[in-house]
């Protein structure tokens, strides 16, 4: 994308409304615009990040072995007012009533609706187990929206319901969520760690929040030292196997949020015990028949008899990871995306837009590096050096490549790591070499 | 895919609240599920279908040099009082109110919103032009939905808004658009004919309706039958070059609705008159400064005065467009999806579950298939032959491979083409090259 023709508004002033540092750097690159309180247009380059954080959550969602389908925003009542939670949600829920008078709402979380579309096409044992999601924007009406889209009031989710036989089974599909929700945070480069958590209005017995750590993060979290050092991506997964050691090796250490903090237990940890901020993006829950019972969804199992499903629902707040990232990858000038959710694989910058040995560097890199598939993005506007080297920094392109009169003159382009700010004189082919190898 | 895991609730009988041939295959081959009046979910067949045609209108709006962003579903009454257009829409409009009382809405279409942010961030004609789309759910509160997702009250649309600095310019967008628009369908294989427009509730004086041809489609229109010759995708298309001559050659030939037939000029047409059934699945507008006028969205000019941008609207009904790819492409066992758009790119049909030689060729060719990215669906459930076979050509994949115990033995499969019906007997090494080619 060349910037010249780019929709990117950036901001050179921190704007007043922002109170933490992902809902300022979003508006300062240009990420996000607000149109009503707690509800935001996602601008290209903001959609870009989004829509690469969706597809690595897609991707460990069908490698688990979860199949997407897509549930309107707009449900009926009469779903919530069956399982009981029609009343019970309270003003966050944003109810609407239609041109004939009919109640229905914005929807925040699905089990209702994904317990009429199996209680309907489900009827036996043997179409089981299922797991379905889909990735589609929710609606909570919060009372004060604040920080950007970290608590907004419109919101994208992927939000995934099992439907096991048994409890062991469900309990099985629980870890393999466990341990994909591990695995999705980790090829963002984030450090997730699963706590323990209460089950709030979903309701059942077992849960697990996913905390990312950051310093600028909204509470307080307690954990063992060696939580941190997992690879999680060290070795591949066989989710046909059985993953409990996997799940017994993060839930064995102590973990807990300020809420489920216990200063006894943590004093025993010693020296192992870190305190850090963190931010939670992720909620796992095992709840049995709770909704299966209520809405009538049985099946007819082995024996001939009716069968009521063990369910759980496992929800990853999809835009809310893009503020999380920044809280995480951030410094003084700007955002740090890392590589697998940066909007544009390289940034150009051609320090004398006119000049014509410059423009000739700067427009070969360009299309050779988009013929490679790298999405670079060019910074081909007549604008001082200083404004293109702010921008590319504030929104946090992994690699920079300045093309500027004396480097070229000499045959070299200066190749810039964001993250650790090194820079080297290299030739335009070793840039193009590292970028694509 | 295997077959006996997916979620494909496929249907025997033809359900009776179903109309229309889109509807009765969509729910029949496990597609949608109605929620309430006109609000569906997308099963996984149905959605992977709908994320197909989605990949094709976003390809071919950024090759025309659209740029992609997301605005929210709910938007703010006030923007539209200021565009004059909240009490005119009426009841298809889903107003909202919030916990705190302020009037929001369902967007059914986002001329105002775009605006609003155009206004906030682009102050010089040096930032124009700018054409913007999104792809996001919009909501019309249809007094009757009917036909399913033909006519559903929340559904699919690309909805793209151009913005230059003169007439001129906004002409030559209003081409770029008409013949990405022309592309788009051709790629999925259907005849759309531009047929001139009445602007309706969006104002403008300058307007083209997409009409793709299907013999059950929803009404009536009249082209001359050159028309359906034109080869779109016959030569590639240069964006910055005059696309004036290619608009002229659809436009110079008679080409209308039902509402705006005129007999007598279309009987001159003579022998080459052609009276079809279309179904509206694009619509572009000009309609100038209507909305850039209304909410004060001004630039400055080259001369350092104050000018209104220039604005056009474009969109696509993406979820239509997948009903109206089954009325064009169905026969009477069911879908015959276009390989552009076909949920899988092959399926097998293993004649014999649990016979070894069956299972073996077919988890073989399975294995292989998938590693080649031919994505195919592979029936391995333990139910008779005839349902199968059944199934198979009701979801309509393109190419079916039919694994049997006499073919194994004589180390062929059947390799059938859904649409012509054609069979042949052929090696697994043949179909595989078939397939990969």
């Amino acid at each position: 994308m060349r910037m010249s023709r780019y929709f990117l508004p950036t901001l050179k002033e921190d704007p007043s409304e922002a109170q933490i540092v992902s809902h300022r750097l979003m508006l300062r690159a240009g990420m996000i615009r607000q149109s009503s309180a707690g509800i935001y247009s996602w601008l290209p380059l903001g959609l870009k990040v989004l829509r690469k954080v969706e597809a690595i959550v897609r991707e460990e969602q069908d490698a688990a072995g979860c199949q997407e389908l897509l549930m309107p925003t707009i449900q009926p009542a009469e779903i919530w007012q069956e399982s009981g939670r029609y009343d019970d949600y309270g003003a966050e829920m944003l109810r609407i009533r239609d041109r004939h008078d009919r109640d229905m709402l914005f929807g925040p979380t699905n089990e209702e609706m994904i317990t009429e579309i199996v209680r309907a096409h489900i009827r036996s044992y043997k179409d089981l187990p299922k797991n379905l999601y889909h990735i589609q924007w929710k609606f909570r009406d919060e009372v004060r929206p604040r920080f950007g889209i970290m608590r907004g009031r419109e919101f994208l989710m992927k939000d995934a319901y099992s439907f096991d036989l048994t409890y062991e089974d469900a309990r099985a599909t629980y870890n393999r969520m466990f341990v994909a929700y591990l695995r999705t945070y980790a090829r963002m480069g984030l450090k997730a760690i699963p706590m323990a958590a209460d089950t709030g209005p979903i309701g059942g017995d077992l849960s697990h929040e996913f905390i990312i750590l950051a310093d600028t993060g909204e509470s307080e979290v307690f954990c063992h030292k060696d939580l941190l050092e997992i690879d999680v991506l060290g070795e591949s997964v066989d989710y046909d196997s059985d993953l409990q050691p996997v799940v017994d090796r993060w839930t064995n250490m102590y973990a807990a949020t300020d809420e489920k903090h216990d200063p006894a237990e943590a004093a025993k940890l010693g020296d192992n015990l870190i305190k850090a901020r963190g931010i939670e993006v992720g909620h796992i829950f095992y709840f049995g028949t709770k909704y299966s019972k209520a809405m009538n969804a049985s099946v007819v199992g082995p024996d001939g008899d009716q069968v009521f499903p063990e369910m759980g629902s496992y929800g990853i707040g999809v835009s809310r990871l893009v503020g999380g990232l920044i809280e995480a990858f951030h410094d003084e000038n700007g955002i740090v995306w890392p590589e697998a959710v940066a909007p544009f694989g390289a940034g150009i910058i051609n320090l004398k837009s006119g000049d014509e040995a410059c423009d000739t560097v700067s427009a070969d890199l360009y299309a050779k590096l988009q013929a490679a598939g790298c999405d670079p993005i060019y910074d081909d506007r007549d604008v001082r050096a200083g404004a293109k080297f702010a921008d590319m920094d504030l929104i946090g392109i992994p690699w920079q490549i300045v093309v500027g009169p004396r480097g070229v003159k000499n045959g070299v382009v200066e190749f810039k790591n964001r993250a650790s700010g090194e820079r080297e004189e290299i030739s335009a082919e070793s840039a193009m070499a590292r970028l694509t190898a």
